[in-house]
Parts: C-alpha cells; sequence; structure tokens
C-alpha cells in the first residue's frame, strides 16, 4: 500500500519540513501530484483549485487545512457530505489585521491620505487638512472573532471605547458591551467607526447595505477588511456620493482584482488598498504553529485541535 | 490708576473670558490693544510679533503664557534680563502628535502611503506592496518630555519596546531606558524607528545630521515632530538619496511653509505633513487647563504652578 501524502499547496522552509515528518513518519510530503499521488492525498494544507475535482473524487482525503482564514471559497458542503475535516487558519493574521485597522483610522483622523497627495502637487496644505482624535471615539466591531478581539485590545489602550456585534450577543472579553448582528441597524447610530470583519456566509452577504449607511453619522468611518461581499458595493457607491457618513476603507471588494473601470477608485472619501490587510511577516512561524498543532492531534486521534471549522456554519 | 491688562492674542470662547475674570476680577481682558493700553498689559497669552517691541518696553509685563510648546521664537534672553516670567503650553498637544506619530508609522508599515497614490492611478498593487509589523519593533524616542511619554504610554501597547533620549540620561517612567543625548548616535544603530520630539535649542541644533543617518539600520524609519532645525536638512537629503535609512517623515521644516522648489518634496521614501501634528480638538479646553491653573496661582502669590519655562535652558 503506498504511503498516504500530505499535499503543500505552497512551499514551507525547509524547518518546517522536518517538523512535520517528525510528527508524521508514515505520511509522504508532496508539493506538487501526478495523477496517481492525487489519489493518496489524505491532508491537503491549502486548497488548490487545479487539484479540487481530482481531490473531492479520492476517498483518502481526510482532512483540509485551509491557510487562510475564510474557507467560503471552499466546496463546503462537498466536504461536509464525505465528512472531511477542515480548520482555518484564523489568527494568523489578526495582529497585522489589527495594525492595519488602526493605521486607516489615524491616517483619516490626522490627514496623512490629503498630506501624500498634497506632497505629490508639492503643496502645502495646512489650512485645509481634516484632522480629529482618535481617543474617545466609539468603535463597532462587527465580527467579534480573532481579529475583532486583537483590534479592541490594541485600539482600546488608544482611548478608543470597543463595542461587538456576533451573532448571538454573547458577551466576549475586552468589548463593553456585544450586540446581536439583528441589531446593526439599531446600534450604527451611535458609533463614530465601524468595523466590518465578517467571514463570507448566506447571513452576511450584503449585510453592509443602505439601511446601515444610511443611519450612520455623517461623521463616521466605515471599514471592510472582512468579505468583500458583505458590502452592497452600489448602495455603498451611492452612499459615498451623498456623504452619507465621512470616509470608507475598503480592503476587500466583490470582484478582486477590482476593475479599472469600476467607480470606486475615483473618491476622495474612500481609502482602497488591495487586499493587503492580512500579509503578515513571520507567516511561516504563525501558521505551522496551527497546523503542527492540528497534525499532532490527527496523527494520535484523528481530531483537529484548533481552528476546525463548523462545516454548516462556514466559520 | 488704571486696571491691568490681560492681552490674549486669540479669541476664546465667552465661558473662559468668564473664568478668567472671576479669578482675576481686578483685570481687564482685551484682544486689541491700543497705545496706551500696550503700557498696561501685565499678563500677554501668546506672543504678537505686532506689540513684541511694545510690551518689551512697558515696565508692567510680568508674565507670557505661550499657546504653543516651543518657546524659542521668543526673546527669551529680554525675558530673563527683565524677569518677565514664561509658561508654555506644553502637553496640549500630545494626544494629537502621538496619535499622528502612531498614524505615520502605520502607514508606512501598512503600505498605506503606497496604497493612496496607487488609488489615483487606478492601480491594484497589491504584490509590489510594502509591508511590516509595528509590534516588536524598537522604538527611539528623542526627547522625553510630555510628547515623548504620551507616545511611550500608547505605542508601548501596541507591542512596541520604547527608549528614550534625554538631556542627562535621568530614567523616566514607561522608558524602558533613557540614554544621555550624548549617546545618541551610539543607541541609533539599534532602533528601528528614531522619533525627534527635540525642542529647538543651541544643543538641539542640527542634531540629526549625517553622523545619526549614517548610523541607522537600512530598513530603520525616522520621523520628526520636534523643531525643524534640529535636522541637518541637506544632510538628510544626502541620507534619503542613498536610501542610508528607508523611510523618513517629516512634520516640522527649516523654512516654512517649505518651499516649492525644495527637492524634499520629491522623495517617495519621505512623508512630508505641513506641521499638522499638533492640531487637536478641543484646543481652548485644553488650553485653559494651564492658564487658569496659572492665573489662579499668579494672582494668589506671583507664582506660576504648571510649565514655567526655564528660560536660560529654554524649554
Amino acid at each position: 500500500m503506498p504511503q498516504p501524502i500530505i499535499y503543500l499547496q505552497r512551499e514551507f522552509r525547509e524547518e518546517f519540513i522536518e517538523k512535520i515528518q517528525t510528527i508524521a513518519p508514515d505520511y509522504q510530503i508532496k508539493t506538487r501530484l501526478n495523477e496517481e499521488e492525487l489519489q493518496e492525498v489524505e491532508i491537503s494544507v491549502g486548497w488548490s483549485k487545479k487539484y479540487s475535482e481530482a481531490l473531492l473524487q479520492s476517498p483518502q482525503l481526510k482532512w483540509v487545512q485551509s491557510i487562510s482564514a475564510g474557507v467560503d471559497y471552499l466546496p463546503l458542503d462537498e466536504f461536509s457530505n464525505q465528512e472531511i475535516l477542515l480548520s482555518n487558519g484564523s489568527g494568523i493574521h489578526a495582529l497585522s489585521i489589527s495594525e492595519h485597522i488602526i493605521g486607516v483610522l489615524l491616517s483619516y483622523y490626522r490627514g496623512l491620505t490629503q498630506a501624500v497627495k498634497a506632497q505629490e502637487q508639492r503643496d502645502w496644505v495646512q489650512d485645509t487638512i481634516h484632522y480629529d482624535q482618535l481617543a474617545g471615539k466609539n468603535l463597532l466591531v462587527v465580527g467579534t472573532g480573532h481579529i475583532g478581539q486583537q483590534l479592541s485590545k490594541s485600539i482600546h489602550s488608544l482611548g478608543v471605547k470597543v463595542y461587538g456585534i456576533n451573532t448571538t450577543g454573547h458577551p466576549v472579553e475586552g468589548f463593553i458591551e456585544t450586540y446581536s448582528i439583528k441589531n446593526l441597524a439599531k446600534i450604527v447610530p451611535e458609533m463614530d467607526i465601524v468595523v466590518g470583519i465578517l467571514p463570507g456566509t448566506q447571513e452576511t452577504y450584503h449585510i453592509f447595505n443602505s439601511d446601515i449607511f444610511e443611519k450612520m453619522k455623517k461623521s463616521a468611518v466605515f471599514i471592510n477588511v472582512g468579505r468583500g461581499d458583505t458590502v452592497h458595493t452600489k448602495e455603498l457607491i451611492t452612499a459615498l456620493e451623498e456623504k452619507q457618513f465621512a470616509f470608507a476603507a475598503l480592503d476587500v471588494f466583490e470582484e478582486e482584482p477590482l476593475p479599472k473601470e469600476n467607480p470606486l477608485w475615483e473618491f476622495d472619501n474612500l481609502l482602497i488598498t488591495p487586499h493587503i490587510s492580512g500579509m503578515t511577516v513571520n507567516f511561516q512561524n504563525k501558521f505551522m504553529k496551527i497546523f503542527l498543532a492540528n497534525l499532532k492531534s490527527y496523527v494520535e486521534n484523528k481530531e483537529l485541535s484548533v481552528n476546525q471549522v463548523e462545516l454548516e456554519r462556514g466559520y
């Protein structure tokens, strides 16, 4: 009988390959697969579109360790039918995304985005610069998972009052109060900052729409670093045109890369970043902490010890 | 005998005028002065160039409350000769400047300055974006006064290790270690971030020069929010050209507004902001906290209770 395969969608440093082999000595490790090998993959680290169909047809596939936190791009129904375990990379990007959000907020409040543009014109814009203070603001984190908790911790220490939204409104440490997602529109009018960090599910699709935008303070800021399709892009464009709130920053989009002809590019009251908020230094170390912990428990008893995704829920 | 005058260089809200009058009922409050009144000014809030000569010739002038933190633009020698008390606005701008510095750092580390420029070109620059992590960095605060202490407190909570430089190297709460200014060049090679928050004095003139820039890490960031002339601009230009370190951000300059023809405008590895880091919301409240405290102690016993400037030292 051939050895089962651990397929790695991307390259990892030799030190990590050695650790994998030590924990799972009976497995072969592959970063490319021929047709026969496709039938022997038991563990897939990352998910390759190229191999998707073949892997799903293989009876050997038992566990997929996603590299990303979001897993809505994966064939969750088929994983469920075939009882394939799924774990995600949640937490790896938390610190980066938290730093990104704080950076975006202070760029706006301290007039830095304006200053960058003025510098290109050699323009000393002291009199027209917009400025405000982050400390003292009310911030609503929509999605109180790993990233939301890291953000809460960091930005609380800068004097921001942090509230949270999650599915049921269950309390989470570090949030002054948490509300159920059904109450989103009710809470929004009191907030200076609304940050979307939601996974892509049926419930979250287009949840940030005109109902929400119209209720925001005129001076408010909206940031999305969750899934692109949690934002109703057309209604956001209307909100930006009508200045329903003051400033938005999007790192994710319904279509990526954002097409050249998309009207979003033009707004002065919108900062576009090209899906970079999660980019993180020491990625391999952070990812391997999760994967190796899971590999150990999987080898021992076919269970995952961290970051297992509930397939029905989708996160 | 005419009533002594409190001269206010700028307008303040009625509530504050009333408070001044309550604390100092024997004084007149003026925001403009005729020739006779110039002779009766005892307290000057702010310093008007227009009235400078006349006020210095008046024997009545006893106390100048500067609105700014820096006082190097004032005739300190003449204040000293005439035993005129001086207090400054140190502390008012600390939170704003601290937020500005953190904003600048995260803008750089999270690629936001790059993203702003790319957006203008409708350019999805995911592959070329520079990113790094603020948490874990070593930061040197050169000048451990109000602003430096506020910065230390805030940025420490974001995972940054904060070191300080002051005149004698005396310890200051919130800094892992402090060093004497004589040791600046020795410490700089170990730092990821160097922030200048120095007042303008003979000792600090051009203290950030090629000796320092050459010793910085290639990956380091230099920020100046102190006095413009603490930086040797020509040597900074050389450092930027030769990429002696990675990124600089200047909010203050040897000449302001920065002239159109100044070569600094052109550098991609430099962020120019137009002396905005201290701009602060609720300025009047913050300033009046200082001034009213001093006015009370001045009326009682001709002493200042906060922010008195040592005229020989200059801060």
